[in-house]
């Protein structure tokens, strides 16, 4: 067979001089969220996938690890959300799948994971995960969050990795109402 | 920031020629599990990845449109099931994140998918999922399989995707078992 034996992820081109302008610091998580945020709004604004972003931080030290949006439909890979691509790119930098082997490392996402990146997060090597937006947040703005346990974020401590939600999950939905407001792509099986 | 800003998923080659040998039909579920199952043990054979294998075919018509294989430990991705891997390359070959976009598409998986594999399905397009070995099995060969609903099958099913499970699951477990008693790396962040 003709066989298919390559796909990539990779970050959109505005993300170099964004980063490189951006000096804010990334102590608390309050400031790391702010940047997964605005990460999520830039992406809209350029185009470049659905309203999502997300970064991966060393908890101590806050050295700044990957960024990660959204990329579904520029990527052309449905498994391309902002969590996936930021903990690929960390794990791709530091060549080791296992992002907990050197330190503790955080993952801050603009909106609360789906059934497939909550599923993803044990296996990564995070120590802790934050995020923005609610579930109920992201459906009301159309999007399709997916089946997750009920106590999904217990299972998660019960296996030694930290959660806290809502964190400015005010900007965090704000980001989400809008582009619902205009009309972007709701990137679904069930919904084209 | 020295922003790294691409990750790849590749297949390793001895899938060219392994796919170039490979004459059996793929018209029933046991024809197309079979290929899988193969596939998960290659894997191993060749040091590529962890005892798993999937592919991606159309229901009606059998062309196979992805293999995929478990490349966490040479990829540095914790992503990279193979189902993942599957998903990912038949999308990439198609250029479009929904497979069910043109046909509908099955996905084969040599193992009951973990909870983010459960998670990535309804992203994905497809119509169906057909596993071999159980959850059970694998977690007696030492992997962890995450914390999916209890109805997992069964929230797929509302979706209007098809499931069917333990095709072939002796062969399928057996690969499992195999690597367990070789002492194949269990890639878990809580296991090294």
């Amino acid at each position: 067979m003709n066989l298919h034996r390559n796909c990539e992820l990779t970050l959109p081109g505005w993300l170099d001089q964004y980063m490189d302008e951006w000096n804010e610091p990334l102590d608390t998580v309050e400031q790391r969220m702010k940047l997964a945020v605005a990460l999520s709004a830039e992406n809209v604004k350029h185009h470049t996938g659905g309203p999502f972003g997300a970064i991966v931080v060393e908890e101590q030290g806050s050295r700044l690890l990957s960024v990660g949006v959204n990329l579904v439909t520029t990527a052309e890979l449905s498994l391309a959300h902002a969590e996936m691509v930021a903990l690929s790119l960390a794990q791709s930098a530091a060549q080791n799948w296992n992002l907990g082997a050197a330190s503790r490392v955080q993952l801050i996402t603009s909106c609360e994971p789906c059934a497939m990146c909550f599923g993803a997060v044990p296996w990564s090597g995070v120590s802790s995960i934050v995020w923005g937006a609610s579930k109920e947040e992201a459906e009301a703005a159309g999007f399709d969050e997916g089946d997750k346990p009920e106590n999904w974020a217990e299972t998660l401590e019960r296996r030694g990795i930290a959660t806290q939600g809502g964190v400015l999950h005010e900007e965090a939905a704000t980001v989400l109402a809008r582009y619902a407001r205009r009309d972007g792509a709701i990137y679904h099986p069930g919904k084209n």
